[in-house]
């Protein structure tokens, strides 16, 4: 790595996807990468511990199709508004034309709302929780960036529906708290949890709350969104249940979409350093890497190499050897680039005093740790490494979450730091979104919502932009 | 389960899908299903399986696009003449035509060996060795049937490069090494691993080999295939590396398919019985229901159950509680339904005797365990479960393999057992293919090909067909 992610985040960000080998960009059709094999072993990592998650809180998978017939894509009026710019379309099978055209799926409400309605009959039916780990596809007009934004991008998408408005409302709070458990606290993203101003609804949804996480130039990047749709796709779809009146009535919806591409990219730029990549413990496809030192006696190093990876392996930790004919220093870089948690040199004078010399990819520290002790020590610095991830990222997240009470003082900040400012503004409402216009104008800024997670009120403040009475603390920022 | 799979086996088929809540056939695309939860449960499992022999194996995962430019398609000439029938083209995005279509992947060769050109340069580069868990799509002119032939399935495919023609022929034995770690032991699907003959190729290989199963009515279902590419898509796609004299080579190259949607039919198939689905342990969502019994005391029964669960799940088992107040009777007939490999009774008898009444779906037998012995007895029931499966399948298989040594032989084998049938015959080279021909038009039966995995060869005997000398034992069968 030859460039500071400081100095030059989006230098770094396009240096660190090419050295690691995280994507290729060379695939021959715009807008769409190859998932490197590095990459896609952490991603299927990400995707397992998120999957785990969901099916505790009693989402259960399906694949649904690929393809979405116009006509299901046309049934929700906004829905298909705020998607029609960008849907791919089928229109040829073999040499033939189809005789409707196919959508591939930007999103799956329109193929899943019309199954959920054959579905659901009886309150009994409810609740319905589906996820799918998929890919969407988008014909999208802006730039395209690996794991950031692609016309092809692998996401998980929950669908739920509930027979009140209440629980789904519950189910928008269990979203919230998915995305602490395991965007936070496994993969080191600390995020805000917004509801989002009138003007910035998904297309269809009376509500939209998203989890707003932070890049290292002070830029945010939207995480997983929850849409709470309310009973419009089931109108428009007919996802009715007989309730216990015998009365029918439509079905209450949420969806929620965590992207674990889009998360990748957070990961690799919040946890990573000027040496490359540093991983979580638990998501690094390869956690301890094994190096034998040219040595006297090779054989007995490779021996002994052999043992301590069988060990670790027993401990149910992921041990590889580089056994390549590469130098040492060049093994130690590439694997640090790479973002091995660990690393355990192993040469004549660990053989000879029985401690191994294991070097800390987070903090650059070697350490001597008696062989027999291995395991255990290693446990521990895995609980270190979490431990020193997060907070890095907490204390980084929340230096760049700020206050202000006038434009003044908003432009400042956001010239001279970036990340989230807290303002008092005049409305979340429709009526706010004149302010919003004059704020992405003036500042290419927008709001981003209220927190969903505390009440904040102003009391007695002035919008910042209009000078009328401020109704909510909203937050504003760059975003991606 | 209304229907005899021995007597029905493909209206059994249909209805275990059905009742087992597999796959859902209403989805408005023809040839498109959903594939419901239990099914997606336990075809993760398989892929988990299979990904971890692949990897074992220094197979690396990545994600190509699902979207393949018409240039790379229409490189290598015999395998655009062998898709393009089958392949769904996009040509919009949104109200815009593209410039140039892009071929839905029907299979990723030529989305690979594009960047496979660029990644390879010296034999350092080799082996290459990529594999993709994805969906394909084929736009099917042949009836479709859930898990059996679909417009869109999902498998994995596994593409290799190597620096000779002896390293890609050493892949196809580990490919069906690997279908024999997995297909076989693992998921209970006995096969015979195929080289095909000369007019039953993969379009663009100078080798196909597959290996054939057995469905519970006789047919024959192909399994993965592997394919000896040779240099053939190398030099179409400029794939070359400098070899140690500093010459210039093509690479050879295989790929290895494993159909887990397919897989997954014969599982069901070969597995289940008239009560329905039989799961190998492993690979069952949930390993064991436990089913209250109502009782004087339902709150100690209740408490009884959480702690034998969370014992079981100590012990690493995926256990459930179907508290729900359908009736006992109704459970025991859904769980095994559904497959789930054992079933725990609690109700008064076993509070007091403090011994679990443990039903075992593959036998159909009930035993009492003490409960502190309920792991341990568990995990050789694990190990039962198996051996069972694998032995009913292994001789069903081989009730239904035959010899025959005249068409008439043949042809009383066909109508009374089905199955495979070893016949001598003339030749796999394409001159044998008339004899093929007439096979399929008498007895609408072809050839499989020869054994790869052992060499049988005919001494003075006479085509079945023809009557020319025999140069090969071939195996004949109904294929699906």
């Amino acid at each position: 790595m030859n460039i500071s992610k400081n100095d030059n985040f989006s230098e770094w960000f396009t240096e660190i996807i090419k050295e690691a080998e995280l994507a290729d960009l060379r695939y021959n059709v715009k807008g769409f990468v190859v998932n490197m094999p590095w990459a896609v072993m952490i991603m299927k990592k990400m995707y397992a511990l998120y999957e785990e998650e969901l099916e505790k809180n009693n989402h259960l998978p399906a694949w649904f199709p690929a393809v979405i017939p116009k006509e299901n894509f046309e049934i929700e009026k906004e829905h298909v508004e705020g998607f029609k710019a960008e849907v791919f379309w089928i229109t040829r099978g073999g040499d033939k034309e189809l005789e409707e055209p196919l959508a591939l799926r930007p999103t799956s409400e329109t193929a899943m709302y019309k199954m959920f309605s054959l579905w659901i009959q009886g309150k009994s039916d409810l609740p319905l929780k589906i996820y799918q780990s998929t890919q969407v596809w988008r014909h999208e007009t802006k730039s395209t960036r690996p794991f950031l934004r692609g016309r092809e991008f692998h996401w998980i998408e929950s669908h739920c529906a509930f027979s009140s408005k209440k629980d789904a409302e519950d189910q928008v709070l269990q979203d919230m708290q998915m995305t602490e458990n395991i965007m936070h606290q496994e993969f080191c993203i600390p995020f805000i949890f917004f509801q989002r101003p009138e003007w910035d609804k998904f297309p269809g949804a009376i509500h939209t709350y998203a989890a707003d996480s932070l890049m290292p130039d002070g830029r945010i990047l939207q995480q997983p969104s929850t849409h709470l749709l309310g009973q419009n796709f089931a109108k428009a779809f007919n996802i009715t249940f007989l309730d216990e009146n015998g009365k029918n009535d439509f079905a209450w919806q949420t969806c929620y979409g965590p992207a674990i591409w889009r998360m990748f990219a957070s990961l690799i730029s919040v946890s990573g350093d000027d040496r490359g990549l540093i991983l979580p413990f638990k998501l690094a496809p390869y956690q301890i890497m094994i190096i034998p030192i040219h040595s006297k006696d090779d054989k007995k190093i490779e021996k002994k190499a052999e043992e301590v990876k069988k060990t670790l392996e027993n401990a149910g930790f992921r041990a590889r050897i580089d056994a390549s004919n590469k130098s040492p220093g060049f093994k130690f870089n590439f694997w640090e680039m790479k973002g091995v948690p660990l690393r355990i040199e192993l040469g004549d004078k660990e053989l000879e005093s029985k401690e191994l010399t294991v070097a800390k990819r987070f903090d650059g520290k070697k350490i001597k740790i008696k062989e027999e002790q291995i395991v255990e020590k290693i446990k521990d610095i895995a609980v270190e490494i979490q431990r020193f991830l997060l907070k890095r990222a907490d204390d980084f997240f929340l230096d760049n979450t700020s206050k202000a009470y006038s434009l003044e003082e908003l432009e400042k900040t956001i010239k001279e730091k970036g990340g989230f400012v807290m303002i008092p503004f005049c409305s979340v409402e429709i009526d706010g979104k004149e302010c919003n216009e004059k704020l992405k104008e003036r500042l290419h800024v927008d709001v981003r919502g209220e927190r969903f997670d505390v009440k904040e009120n102003p009391e007695n403040k002035k919008c910042v932009v209009c000078g009328k009475e401020a109704k909510h603390y909203v937050y504003v920022g760059k975003q991606y």
